[in-house]
Formats: C-alpha cells, structure tokens, sequence
C-alpha cells in the first residue's frame, strides 16, 4: 500500500479502467472520467476497430491484478497466419511455438468487462465529461458535462492521461509546455470494417483459431473471429491511387474489385456493399511525444502516450503494460512520486517508440511478405533456428508477442539482428538448395554470437 | 485585380502584414486580427528576437510591393562573419561577393513600418483579438479580446493563418482535420538576448557592418548591430549539462564563465549579469505539418507553415517569399482559390521543410565549425571556384541568401552535392598542400559536372 492519494484517470477505455484497478488495489482514490455515454447501457461501440489481438503481455498486466482467467473466457485463441493467396490457394504460418497463441477478442466486451471490474473494485465512473482544461498550477481538470453542458472543476493529487490517441490530457499538456517534442504522422492506407457472418449451418464460415490474412502487397485483408461465430474482417487500403477507396465509388466498383483479388472472401460476404458504404474509412495514425510526465503530478499512459498502426497488435498489450510497469516501480519506489514518474518516463518512452516503430515495418511484413515464398523460406529457417537454439534465437515476432520479458526496445534490437543476419544468408548464391544445411547454421550463429556481443556491450 | 474577397488574416507580425499588403493591392478586403496589444502605442517587444538578417529573398517580396528603399533605411549591411576565436584572434569572413549582404533589422522597428505600410493601404488591424475557435463549415473565426473577453465572430471567404509557430489557426485546422501530419521538434540548446552598449564615445564598440561570432563548438555567443549603435548579443547554450544555462547560477557562475570563454567581449557587456537573470531563457524549435490549406478558404504562412531554428537568418525572408510566391500565383490562376491554394501548398511546402533542416544543419556549422582551420580552407576553394565558375559553383549560403530565383529545396540539393565533393576533396592526403592547384580544380568540377547532370535529371 502507498500513501493514499486522490487520483483523477482520463479515459475509461482499455487502458484507464485497467489502471484504475492497479492503482485502486494500491490504495488510491480513484475517480474516471470519461468522454463518451456509459457503452454498457447505450449500446455504443467503444472505439473504431471491433476485435482486438491480446497476447502475453496483455495478459500479464491482466494477471497480476487477477483478471486474465476472466478476460480469457471472451477470448478466442488464433495459433497462426491463414494466408489466403491470390492464386486460391491457402497456407498457414504459426505464430510460435505449439501452445503459443494471440487472443482475438471483441473490444467493447473486454471493455465493458473492464468498466465492471473497476467498479466492483470501488471506483466511480464518470460519462458524458469532456476534459476541457487542466490547471496545471493548482492540479484540477475542468469537464463539461456532453449533454447538460454543465462545467464541473475536480481537483487531484495526481492526474493521468489515459484518453487515447486524440487525449484531451495531452493537448492541455502540450500547450502549457515548453519544448514538447510532437509527432503525429500518419499511413498512406486508411480501414474500413466488412464482415463475414456464420455461414448457413450457423458455424464459423472459415478455419476459427487463426488471424487470416489476404495479402496483396499494397493492400490487405484481414479476418479475426468473433465469439457469435462471424469474423471481422478489415480491408487496409490506400486511400488514393489506382486501387483505392477513392477509386471504388459504386456497388459496382467493389464488386468487381473484391471478385477480382478477393475471390475466395467475397462469397462468404452477402453484405460487402451494404457494409462497405456504411462503415466509415478510418485513418491509422502513429504518434509520440515527449515528456509523457510533469514532475509527481501527471502522466501520458496507453495510446495517449504512443498511438501505434495496429499490425503487430501490440497497442492496447503495450498500454496494459505501461500499468503492470508503473505498477512494480510504484512497488519499488513507495510513496515518492517524482521517482516514479522519472522511472515510468525513462522505462517504457524508448519501449512505447520501438513498438510504434515495429508496428510500421509489420505492415510491410504482412501486406507484402507473407505471399513471398523466399520470405516463408526464411521464416522456416527461423523457425528451425528457434527450435535448436531456444534461448538464443528467437524470431522478432515472438520476441514482441510471447516474451513479454523481454523489453519492446530489447525486442526490436534483437529482432533486427537476427533480420541483418538473415538478409545476408537469404543472398548467399544457391541458398534455396542449402538453406537448411548444418553449414548455413554454423554460419549463422556465428555471425549471431559475433553481432550479439556488441548488441550486449551496447545495453 | 482578382475578384473582390473578403478575407482576414490571422496575426499581424511581419508575415500577416506584408501578406495583408499583398492581399489588398490585389483588391480583397482585408482585416488584421492580432493577439498581442499595438506595439506602436504600447511600446512592448513584437516577439521575442531583437533583431533580424533581412536578406535578398526578404527584400525581393519588400520590393515587390514597393517598400524595399523604405524598409532598407532602418537597416544595417553586415558583409560577413567576424569570427571571435577562443584565443582572441579574430578573423572576417565575407558573406559573398563584394557588393553581397545582408541587414541587420531590429524586428519591431520592421514590424512597425509594416503596420504603418498595411493601415496605409487601407487595412484595419484589429489588436487584442485572440482567436480562440474557426468554424470551418460556416468560415467563421470566433475571436475573445484579451482585456474585455468578449466574443465576436467574424465570418469570410479567406483566412489566412499568420500567427506565428504557435499558431492558433494551425491548432483549430489541426484539431478538425483528418492525416493531418505534425511535427514539433527542439534542439538542445536555448538562447538569452544580451547587449554590448554604445562606447564612451558614443560609437559602435566593435566593427559595425558584421555578424560577429564567437564559436565555442557546444555553444556560441552572436551580435547584431542595432541602429543605435549598440550590438544585440545572443547566447546559444544547452538547457542542460556541465556548459548550460543550467549551470549559471549566480552571477560569480556567469562572470566567470564569460571571462573564461568571452574573454573579448564580456569587456564590452557592462550590464551582462543583470541581463542574463532578467531576460528570457527562450527554446527553439522546429516546426513542419501538412496540409497547409483547405480547400479555398484556409492558408498557413510564415511561422505558423514552418518554423524554423534562426542560423540561417532565413524565417522572416521564408515568410516574405511566401507572400511573394503567392501573388505569382495568383497572378497566374486569376480567381480558382483552389487551384491557388494547391499550388502554393505543393511549391512551397518542399521549400519550407528545405530551408529548416538546412536551418538546424547551419546551427553545427556557425558554432563548431567557423573556427576549424580545415573549414576555412574548404570556404576559400569554395569562393575561388565560385569566382572561376560563377554560374556552376555557388557556395550553399550564396544560394539560400543571395539567389533570390533558386528556390530553397533546390538550393538545398545543390548545397548537398557541392558538400559531397568537397568533403572527398578534403579527405585526399596532403590536400592542405595543394587545395588551391589546378589539379584539384579540374577534379572537383568533373565531378560536379557528372554529379549535376543527375540532380538536374531529379528535379
């Protein structure tokens, strides 16, 4: 337990109801306040994307405050890739090693099972209030209620900013901040959401335990199962050129297109048009900034503090990981808050920048590569690497998703080691005939020993 | 003459003014919004610098409107560096050619005349109007004076947002767009304005016509000349570490930190420990975004488009040729604000982001490399093979100051493959020897020749 302190969280998302029970179960006081309508009784969707992937250091962060186990039974398991080719045929890559999986799982249910667990725990939240201005100087958050109008002025011994990617929190740090550090950039590919319902047997229409993929280099779909026995599926597409949503403008347009590259899913899709003039087309936005903390009083957390593009599923795993983090410093550090907030800010920044920077070069992996036989050939051969030398090398992906003890930062050195090394082998001469020889091995940790070191003198 | 809009701009610092006198000889109505107070009535400072290098770009855009002889009579020419050695050796190094400067102009003195200039065409400036919301759908902006509070909305066919690196308008555009592309950015070092009076003889202290720089590789201390004939002196120095403004702390700190590294000049600043705990420690940043405009109806210029870092000397000439630029345009594309709009966006948006990394790139050059023998070398081939190819070899500085007609980002190519041979050159064993033989000459232009013809191929 730590002193107790009354704590205003922005945000009753993913992240700002899990640190809600963290630091509830610490002791604190703790008031949410949230933007939008209560979703639990408005029926409103929590966000724009509708099913999440949480793996290992979600689950963690779930853990230690004893919900995984709970969280788990809204979760379908996806043990790997369903790459579906623009030839017709399928192939599917795992995602680890057997019994290593992602979770696909709806995110208002999650998020509503968040918002009851904050509650059981004693926390009160607040809807409908707009965090309009904070007073930095006396700690106290001004809202305005979104329906009433209403103002209210709270004040707080520490307040966080857990209010997404367009935090209110941080606009009012960033203008009341001298030399903040800001980037917001966004892809060339916006999404749109489509489904694919259960099919007439009111079974699953596809393979149910895995993310499928439809790979088309500049574009791609995907497919995530649902608990109700649909998928969601997510069309990631530029936003102009050729092949684009501003090129597909009738029912026409994305009949023809999604016949032409998409054959095998469209028929699973009676819906497409109806579903693709409804959704709305959403940007993907890469953001971070520094500082994420002013001093003992304030502190970005989740994608307030680094939104990320979703292709390697990290961004709400990274924001719960940022409350089991803060967790074990505030564990360490007792009641000195200045310290924990330096420590927070100076642990998870370059680990919140590096999976910001993953999740970019993911999209060129999974739109691109993984229709590329010699990119599968390579993956085989880290796969093969893994199995005999388990602790030394270890694929990026799995770095990032299934070892949740090694650092984001940590994760993306290692995984451009290895991916140095492979670029090198993958263009010896004649590597598809000896790819999996002992001679190409020896080579290869070799040069992995050799790079590792320095890597090691370096952290 | 265009067809006759209504149109206001946002801010009216040198920027908003030059462009409203822009605006109104092209027959628009126009209206000048401004946060801050008149400085003419009020007598307070107009930013935050104290003086500025008014260059050729700067003076074009004056000239075009027919104010240039008026403006260049508050002006002070400075033909070069004079560079202030840590040994207290000096040395002057020329600008260009003979006949090539640039002015030293105090800012509000400028930003005055450029009031005067405006209202005498016929333009109100409004003073004290903060804007505080733009309605984009109505293109409204709802304005608070600063000491009433009151509101009023103002409606128009054109706004333009010339309010400066914080900018309001951007903020509003930034909040209601969608992709919008942002980057703020700082560099480690702050600065603080200090002076060197008037002699008892009422003379300049130091040599009149030259910037004068002291540079001291992790810092630099620079002077202006002012038309009363003392020097504004900027210090450049870290926020932070063992030389920062972080570690003067008493007057004894700085004394004593000028003695030892100003030795020359703190004999010349009587008030030097008063004015380094009364004046500002001021940040500086960079700023780039995207887009500028929408539509027909909203434009970003000057500051509020791009700001930049101040060692080149180049955001105010930026924002003049800005204006300049714009009227070309419009001078082309009659009354389609779209089609001007797009066009200054795609012609100056590469300009903008050329001239600030060129700014923060000359930032390393004037505080580290001015005093570097191997540098000073390097700039005497450079001004020799400029004066045998005067069309070919133009140093980089000669480019973005006294070539009005290349644009920056041209200049910025050209600077970068000039900078390419001559650090091959000057990597060549005993170059020292022979730098200025006909060898060398003949290498360096084969070079250029072979380099040129693909940067011409780019563009």
């Amino acid at each position: 337990m730590q002193e107790k302190k009354k704590i205003i969280i922005n945000g009753a998302g993913l992240v700002g109801s899990l640190l809600g029970i963290y630091l509830k179960k610490r002791g604190h006081e703790v008031a949410i306040y949230e933007r939008r309508p209560d979703m639990r009784l408005s029926g409103m969707a929590a966000g724009r994307s509708i099913n999440l992937a949480l793996s290992d250091r979600g689950l963690k962060a779930l853990a230690k405050v004893g919900i995984a186990d709970e969280i788990k039974k809204i979760a379908i398991p996806m043990h790997g890739r369903q790459i579906h080719n623009a030839d017709g045929t399928e192939v599917f890559q795992p995602y680890g090693e057997d019994g290593q999986y992602i979770n696909s799982v709806s995110r208002s249910e999650l998020n509503m099972r968040l918002m009851d667990l904050a509650e059981t725990n004693g926390i009160k939240i607040n809807f409908n209030e707009r965090c309009s201005t904070i007073d930095w100087q006396k700690n106290e958050v001004t809202y305005i209620h979104e329906d009433s109008g209403k103002n209210q002025t709270v004040s707080a011994d520490i307040i966080f900013g857990a209010d997404g990617a367009f935090s209110a929190s941080r606009l009012q740090h960033q203008l009341q901040s001298d030399r903040f550090e800001y980037l917001q950039t966004y892809i060339n590919c916006g999404y749109k959401e489509l489904t694919i319902p259960a099919n007439s047997e009111n079974e699953y229409a596809m393979k149910v335990n895995a993310l499928h993929i439809w790979p088309r280099k500049e574009y791609m779909l995907i497919a995530l199962p649902n608990t109700d026995k649909s998928f969601t599926c997510t069309l990631f597409f530029p936003f102009e050129g050729s092949h684009s949503f501003d090129a597909l403008k009738t029912k026409d347009d994305v009949n023809t297109f999604f016949n032409k590259h998409f054959t095998d899913a469209v028929k699973l899709m009676p819906t497409l048009t109806d579903d693709f003039f409804n959704n709305p087309t959403s940007s993907l936005v890469t953001i971070k900034c520094f500082p994420w903390v002013r001093d003992h009083s304030f502190a970005l957390i989740g994608d307030a503090a680094h939104a990320m593009v979703p292709f390697f599923g990290q961004g709400m795993n990274c924001g719960f990981e940022d409350c089991s983090v803060l967790d074990e410093i505030m564990e360490k550090s007792g009641d000195d808050w200045d310290k924990i907030f330096a420590e927070y800010q100076s642990v998870r920044k370059p680990d919140g920048d590096a999976i910001a920077d993953l999740a970019v070069e993911n999209f060129i992996e999974m739109r691109a590569k993984t229709a590329d036989p010699k990119f599968l050939m390579q993956k085989k051969l880290e796969a093969k690497l893994h199995e005999k030398f388990p602790e030394k090398w270890i694929p990026a992906y799995s770095l990032v998703t299934f070892s949740p003890d090694v650092r984001y930062s940590v994760a993306k050195k290692r995984g451009m080691l290895q991916e140095n090394i492979m670029q090198e082998v993958m263009s010896i001469p004649g590597i598809e005939q000896k790819w999996d020889s002992l001679e190409m091995e020896h080579l290869i940790m070799e040069k992995w020993s050799l790079l590792k070191a320095s890597l090691l003198n370096e952290e």
